[in-house]
């Protein structure tokens, strides 16, 4: 046991401030009153709103698309197509949630490169116009099964510096991209522009640069080509808070304003118009998730830190945790005694169900079975990577307040 | 792009040899009639069924208790109660889905030393008797609400030679074991025995002996205070035959045999019955996951690789495909011509969802969307860890043959 010990660094994590929100004390309120079984999700739906708003205003010539996979609960689709949002999807079932839930056909940009062919026909009838492309074989497909719509191409970065890296499986060449786009036109469809991610919670607004500096070379490239390139699709990548605070969304704002008037200067094109896919940045910090403690126990009388096992895992909805790649902010009752070390895990029989394997949290050493350990920022990426049923556990439930 | 060739290592893996086996043409027979939509997972229950007899025809002496996380398939359930089986459980879900297939009460033990106090009532009002600690906080519960029931007292290992480490989650201290189980007859309950996991997928039959001997050490602790252990669970870890073909369970029979009367003869004490609780070894060979290409492509014209996107990824059904745990071996169409490298990948939206980042496999040149990759033995965590909803995919279904 005592390897365990040794291989994990101590860190303590003060709660956050956002603790005494208002936003908090809606949540607080609900779980007060209702008292929902946990392990459970609330989002507020006001923080959504507000992320939504300051983004818009921050960067008021874009168009947000909201990453829909980060948490598609309906409470937060509606809203956010009465706002006006568009909606990033990746499935069928996306598009039809979307579509339930009040969003019009043409705000919803297929963004999955990886489509089959029956899905873009579908999609199509349902009066999906916007597509996104990274190669020839979907191109064809597009090309046949959403005659006139329009495509965006997707060009693979080294996305260094992001949580989570996509750069090696979505994406091709700048080269082929520029060949894709040329096409686009030809097989009866309307380029669009070029699409990049930046990778997962991006803390570094710097990181748009290069993808923005790509997208100017290669709008360039077609435009010599008598080709123009409407718009500009920069991803998401924008960060929730967790123990890590991010820039405020105005410091991104600015930082990705001033390369696209550089870039796009510098190859004499007009500035494009922007689409942008947020999804943690508008549902992370709104959403907490409550888990009960199972379980506080120690391996062998020497340890000097415990085992915290809770009802929330990997598997149904502490997905972000494996491989120690979101450190999140807790608040626990019996809070300003003692503390301890502990090790957080999951409710599974499942031994890679622990939470971190790199450090421990300091939780009161009062911490007992029954109490509640919520996870603040936890509204991205939890119930939506729920397992359908591994060990018999349920998914994750969202209640929206 | 050049980068992630160099960071794969190139493998061949040819077609097993089940490929021709009476088990794959019952499945090739169903999939031919019904084409059910993709992926869909198939299990040859009579590969299951064999499977169960092979293993209580090697230990004779033992009982086993199938581990239902690995599936819980309604029809494979009910095989295995029909049959004699036991069942090993995680959850108040899997007793009851093991229930509704026929399964005694009796023969339900209650795995997870994970438990909520609620679970531990509401499986004792299920008729449920056996339950695995390795606290002192569960023992209490165990006493309070499942009075008179017979406990086991998990031991923690280190587990090396499993692809799938169990020890540092589960199981407590040699010496905290004894002290448990010596208090759980005080407390009104039946001391029944130590159990132990070598760890999923243990390719080492040797791996029981220190568990073994650890068991065997404690159970002449209490002897010698007079408290008798009739029981023995040595846990799972059986294997699957992936692309490592595992030892034949005869000759893990034989080991685990040998060093049972090694260890309990050495200490003095009468051989305990054996309880054991084999996940992969009944379903994994049985089931074959069927998935359809959505895509092939190349990410530059310079590189000599593609990417084959499937219908399946880690979120709904190849989760064991994570940090290159399992290889698999696939079956595709367009066999004889020439193979070239590939990396493969799920549908989803998500970076992560790669199958292997270690190595590429070989498949026809001719390969395209539509085609279907067929994965052998891939029946044992799979449909369980598939995802409820992510990117709006549904889980993977299941059909019994």
């Amino acid at each position: 046991m005592g390897d365990m010990t040794a291989r994990r660094e101590l860190t303590t994590y003060p709660p956050s401030n956002t603790e005494d929100s208002e936003a908090m004390a809606r949540i607080r309120e609900f779980l007060d009153r209702v008292a929902p079984p946990t392990p459970c999700l609330v989002i507020d739906l006001q923080t959504v709103r507000d992320r939504y708003l300051e983004l818009t205003e921050a960067l008021p010539g874009a168009r947000a698309f909201y990453a829909v996979k980060a948490n598609p609960a309906p409470g937060v689709l509606r809203l956010l197509a009465t706002l006006g949002a568009g909606f990033d999807v990746a499935s069928i079932p996306e598009i039809e949630l979307c579509l339930a839930e009040g969003a019009r056909p043409e705000d919803i940009s297929y963004g999955n490169t990886i489509k089959k062919r029956a899905d873009v026909a579908k999609a199509f009838a349902l009066g999906v116009r916007k597509f996104t492309t990274d190669s020839m074989a979907d191109l064809e497909n597009l090309a046949e099964c959403a005659p006139g719509s329009s495509v965006f191409c997707r060009v693979a970065l080294n996305d260094t510096g992001a949580v989570f890296e996509f750069g090696s499986k979505f994406g091709c060449a700048s080269d082929m991209v520029v060949s894709l786009l040329a096409r686009t036109g030809e097989l009866g469809l309307h380029p669009a522009g070029v699409s990049f991610h930046v990778g997962s919670q991006q803390l570094d607004p710097a990181a748009w640069d290069a993808g923005i500096a790509e997208a100017a070379e290669i709008a360039a490239k077609l435009a010599s080509d008598g080709i123009q390139l409407p718009l500009l699709n920069i991803g998401g990548g924008f960060p929730g808070n967790y123990t890590v605070v991010s820039p405020p969304t105005t410091h991104y704002a600015t930082v990705i304003s001033d390369s696209l008037a550089r870039h796009f200067g510098a190859a004499g094109l007009p500035l494009p118009e922007v689409m942008l896919e947020p999804g943690r940045l508008l549902v992370a910090d709104a959403g907490l998730l409550r888990t009960e403690v199972v379980l506080v126990s120690r391996k062998s009388t020497a340890d000097d830190h415990r085992w915290v096992y809770l009802d929330s895992g990997r598997y149904n909805g502490m997905a972000d945790t494996e491989n120690d790649w979101i450190y999140f902010q807790l608040t626990t009752p019996r809070r300003g005694g003692e503390t301890g070390p502990v090790i957080l895990a999951g409710p599974t029989c499942d031994g890679t169900d622990v939470w971190y394997h790199n450090r421990m949290y300091e939780l009161p050493l009062e911490l007992r079975a029954g109490d509640h350990v919520d996870v603040l920022s936890a509204g991205a990426y939890s119930t939506s990577t729920s397992c359908a049923d591994f060990n018999g556990f349920a998914p994750t439930t969202t209640h929206c307040v």
